[in-house]
């Protein structure tokens, strides 16, 4: 028999029991579960809604079933639908009619409400960890790799010259305001919905500024129809972690081209490739390509949610028990995306010689060139269109820019001088670079210097 | 040590392991998976590629593999990643020697995509049933509520009077399509990918036209490099379930208001309803809210896919391992909701009175009305002229239009005579429809022995 | 001839300039282009880039283009495929020589982008205020209806009576998270490009920190390749935009139901509804249907912007030029949904008389029955049962909770008592509402002074 | 005035008349709008609804106003709302009293449906063709590098060579399944809801039959609610074009691979490239990465419709207007990255010369050389272990498998043999694949008979 059961005749049939259930997910919400009844059990002796050891006996009670769950002695009925019922049903088992005094002025409405925003918090938490662990990876990997420059890329076509470590704090920046967002989301959700009840509040004397301060919560949410209603909270919560799964997928990319044998920028360890069951020779570096493609799913986590909202009229409607397992899936997803992007960053190295080999291909100089130019008095179109010019040349000849004689240069214009050769090749390039923010040694060299401080690394 | 071991001298560390492992989800596919593998022996017996005796010892093995499996006996290892490597190492513990020569000819690549193809195959099948099962149970439904005239909403304000009958057809007939579409999606998923390897074939004298057919596919799939990256068909199936889920969750949102205090159309018997845990008068149709709900899953599970699929480069990239859940998950979903949906159409009744009582509000009869001015030979844009100050002025009168004398009536349009109230009033209003497919009383009846022959009733 | 054709030989087909284009849409940019053109120039000739006169001559012929998009005298090329190069190119066909310099350390990539956020920048504080006006008009309506108490509903299922501007406050407390949630995006995406060029920088001594300041930026951003590649900025403020959206769709499903024959809570004026081309007496809540509806479109921009940059390797790619359009449409669609919500707050009324006769029905009172019996010392569980109990008694009965006798209740429970009437019926329910939060008059008062305060309504 | 105004006595406000109209983009039903009205006044005239001389001036006047449109003469105006509505007027304006006549037995409802699936089917074709000309393009590519052998991937990692007309040729195979789609659409849209009226048909009449065959659809549809309530055509017309699109996406991103320094396959004609605004030299695979990044759009589009549909109750919500403007999107995205990436495919060349130089790097042989041990007897999973060490011994050495002496290799396993050699190297490797659909010479020459006899392209 349910627990709300009175004014019923028949029970639901299997069918429907086995499509409304969330026992199978929700039970990941017991420690906070338990949490929240401790908070309240103990706010309504305060109020006098029931007595001293009536609580007693229900705090013991539920640490006996936190106890059992941890252990795995407890067991989930299905019948008793959810997180919520089962613990309470267990309790009322257990310790009799105080139990029964539990879900006065309260519903579980407000109830799931408490519980799934704890649970987002500790998750928010655990994020922030795993996003500060991946830019502390990334920036002992820039260390590693002092100096080496690579070619910069735009359209996927080699385009400047830039330090692998400028490239690689740009990872380092996003992720910075991935951590931005999840802070700002788990300051609006740390409101506390218990005490809405089903929808409207209550006649019962509670006070809600207590169990909200006992669960760490900054203030009772203002208006109870709101409290139990909306689930903006958790869309944003989605949102912010679909933007940092773009991002991760953007690594797994980048890193998936830099593996390869055509850029041949990096060879992962075996630790972080696997193998072909058909293609002896095969080292895959399969965890960033997950990466990219469990950013899907993140992303359709944050769909089905909002899909899943739009439309509904207040207050609560069962469609919202379909909130908690695209939380739970992108959580779990983001998490191991985080983690293994970190330990792929750990197991990897840049084969120096070859890139070193391969910078001198694509013009990756023109552009200092055109600012050469723009040096000597040059408009910066009309130097734009004379490197164009040189450029064209160098196709002919199939060669560098650097490879071209002062005579063939002042061929396209008179304004080349000798110190023009100061400003071509790669390393030259990279010299020149000066501006704030920019690829140039010093600028680079500050940029290291934030993250280490920031980020508190021991070197 | 891992099948694909040989080059690597390193394991992959325990972080990988788990967010590259497809085990916990990919076991599902177990039978099909032995069902392409014994396939796949035999016709390498057949070609001499094994001998008859490795043949039959493989055959055995799976088949105590399979028994094994179902009986729970099977111990499934993460560290052999999938549900392939999983069952030929236990066939190679279980059998030696001729087990290594099962995956001759063969690549994870398109043996991971043939089983998919099997279990989506099977998968369609059983939705098709479902499908059926609701039509049937909605069309019973309408036969039970003979001659019952329901208004029909537009903007959700009545419209025009409607045959509960028609309107449930409408249900019946979007189903049909929905049916439609899987069986094309069946037809052109049913090609066979195993033999293309790891994406170019194979040197080996294989037959694939063999394997194909024993497997029950049209045919062999004419590209292997096709064969292997493409997940047209999953994107397709997902697309299809989608459809479906939209017209469910309008099932849904029509039965949840239907069942409203305001509406009070049917009641829901109590084994397809629910109850408060807070509010003790509560009996919610959460079965049908949940269906619409769950619509969002599906339709999440088809944005996961074709992001996961977007702008990957040939052949296979590990993002792929990523097609089968949400799969998985969509079919999951829609059987509930279909299974559902049946159960809740086998257990509303028809509140008839009441739905009666309702009937005059809304002037459903104006449109009708409009017509038989257009049968006096008035335009129709002057008619719905005419009509419409009629109804102006029963609202300022707050009555019906059949309450109107033939003097207000003609005070508004000479037009008018005696047999206007011919047309007046719903009953009237629907003994007037006549057009094919309308909800006229001789068209519905044509309608419901349509879909009785179609769907094989039982009267 | 392209400003970019130095070392091209053939110009492009016109399919592909078709496919390429952005100026039919990237034109709405101008403004914030030529704003930054202003501050670039400016910046070029303090650092001694161009000359002072130079730099006047370009400032003036700024001026003159603007001048002339706004009169509609300019003419847009699509050759000149984009907002940036047909500003600059009409400048040099005004001005001549010195127009070449304004590119000098600039690249279309950082351009575009200091445009984008600036234009961002603009929509955010136009969004802001479209949200505080429709709070102010939501608030206006509560106080219209001051006192008015309406069913409360879960699953669609009356529930608990509350007093309408409790409910109304719900929506007013949504829409403050979404000016927050737009607030937060507005600092974080308040950081200048301009300066970091094509990827890298420049060598060309340029001062960002002015650039920035003279823009209205915190700062110049930190790491150029950050700066050209990340989109980060679009995808939160559209993720802001869709949570947004679903919070309107929330209302527009609450008012076309209000507005339903069957709830008859509102009657909308003419001024906001519209009629039908064959139902003559058809008046429908259009506006509010197409908010529900224009929401799809909001979440659809961002799907397909996550989408768009899933999986991108650095920097910039042109599949980018596409976050431009979803923004667009996202910032029109929520802005005409803000608006349109806001007039139909303004143009309902409810219908007060009908609401009051409809109140009894659905025993909104049980759960303050319930409440009663906790009073009275009866565990919460025990007394959702005898009131469950009670109205079953009433369902067969077919009447009301406080229809029920002494008598009757006392042969469900003894503990009933005289005193129970108190509790009976929507008005006494909602007198006995006292906590935080709640719907009991005291406390809405409270939520209504706090909110005329913050919003500043003139009474 | 509207043309539904009778009982309305306000307009509708400025706000609201701007955020409902359609005209701005559903004008561009015009045709179909004046074909179906064609074919409804004629019906209307053979059943006695009106004389043949209103027919007649109604078609004429209906010629006039298509004359007048597509000469740019006609006056689309947003107070008369939308395409429908916009006509009929002028119609009215124009021819006076017979033009009243027109709407009879027709509504809104069902004249946009059946304007807006004959613009769909309509696209349809014009997509196939589409389709079709990208198949011949690319076949003709095939055909124009003939025996050249490419590396080919998995995991972005070289796997095996394989022809480059075989690659080519599974683009070729994913267009088929596309049409497919497209043309299983086609016949399920194919059908009339004229007729269907607002929602429940007419009582006049009409000949439904009639109308659908003038205007080429195969049969009226069945159910008059269906007919005006759904919109899954329009759903399944946009998951087709958005499984295209992925498709598509993925030809972009190889072309883009393949277009880049370090894959230095192909080299794209100035025709099909862009420039830089700064960087002289770059010379960018634009319209690919544009085909890639469209390709979210499409996606998003139908995400839009979906979610636009998702809960709606029957039968017409105006929540479907939205239904039109992600189809028009969609169509004329999808047809832009069809005729691009034809164009893309007649405007590059294959850089043969560097292609083979890049051949021998990555093994491409090893598999192979499993094979090679296979028909030695070897087991497979043997070979794969003997393969695996032997590349193993390469990567030490640093050089390849056929440079292994058979010393060497024989040091691995006694089974090498001479006749090892003829199995090593790309071009080896190449002539030994003869299973169906493999990359062997011979079955890629049967493949691409089968493509030219199927595209009837002309050599």
């Amino acid at each position: 028999v349910k627990l709300w059961g009175g004014r019923f005749e028949e029970s639901i049939t299997d069918a429907v029991e086995r499509f409304t259930e969330s026992i199978s997910y929700d039970k990941q919400l017991y420690k906070h579960d338990i949490r929240g009844s401790r908070a309240h059990a103990t706010m309504l002796a305060k109020q006098g809604l029931m007595s001293v050891d009536e609580r007693d006996s229900i705090l013991e009670g539920l640490d006996e079933i936190e106890r059992r769950i941890e252990s795995g002695e407890f067991v989930w009925r299905t019948d008793r639908e959810d997180v919520h019922m089962n613990i309470e049903a267990a309790l009322i088992d257990m310790i009799g009619e105080p139990a029964k005094k539990l879900h006065t002025a309260r519903s579980r409405n407000d109830q799931v409400l408490t519980d799934f925003r704890l649970w987002c918090r500790d998750a928010i938490d655990t994020i922030l960890d795993a996003i500060k662990y991946l830019q502390v990876s990334i920036v002992t990997l820039a260390l590693k790799n002092e100096g080496l420059i690579v070619p910069g890329y735009t359209h996927l076509q080699r385009a400047q010259p830039v330090l692998l470590q400028h490239l690689l704090l740009a990872f380092v920046e996003q992720l910075e305001r991935d951590a931005g967002r999840l802070s700002d989301c788990r300051v609006r959700l740390n409101l506390c919905p218990l005490g809405a009840c089903a929808l409207a509040g209550t006649g019962l004397p509670i006070d809600r500024f207590m169990t909200a301060e006992a669960l760490g919560f900054t203030a009772p949410l203002r208006n109870s129809i709101d409290a139990v209603s909306d689930r903006d909270f958790a869309l944003e919560f989605l949102s912010a972690n679909a933007i940092t799964a773009i991002h991760l997928s953007r690594l797994g990319e980048e890193w998936v081209l830099w593996a390869s044998e055509e850029f041949g920028f990096i060879t992962p360890n075996d630790s972080v490739s696997t193998g072909s069951s058909i293609m002896p020779q095969k080292k895959n570096p399969d965890p960033m390509e997950l990466v990219r493609g469990k950013s899907a799913r993140v992303i359709g986590d944050l769909v089905t949610t909002l899909t899943l909202c739009k439309g509904l009229p207040l207050a609560y409607n069962r469609d919202l028990q379909e909130d908690k397992e695209p939380v739970f899936d992108s959580v779990k997803t983001i998490l191991g995306m985080l983690e293994v992007s970190a330990e792929f960053a750990q197991n990897i190295s840049f084969n120096r010689e070859r890139i070193e080999k391969a910078l001198p291909a694509g013009y990756l100089d023109a552009t200092t060139l055109a600012d050469y130019l723009v040096k000597k008095g040059i408009p910066f179109r009309t130097g734009h269109d004379i490197v164009g010019k040189s450029v064209a040349l160098c196709v002919t000849k199939n060669c560098c820019l650097q490879d071209l004689s002062l005579d063939e240069l002042r061929s396209i214009s008179p304004v080349f001088e000798e110190d023009v050769y100061e400003f071509l090749g790669a390393e030259n390039a990279i010299n020149k670079f000066c501006s704030y923010g920019s690829t140039g040694a010093a600028c680079v060299a500050t940029q290291i210097e934030y993250w280490i401080n920031k980020l508190q690394i021991n070197l």
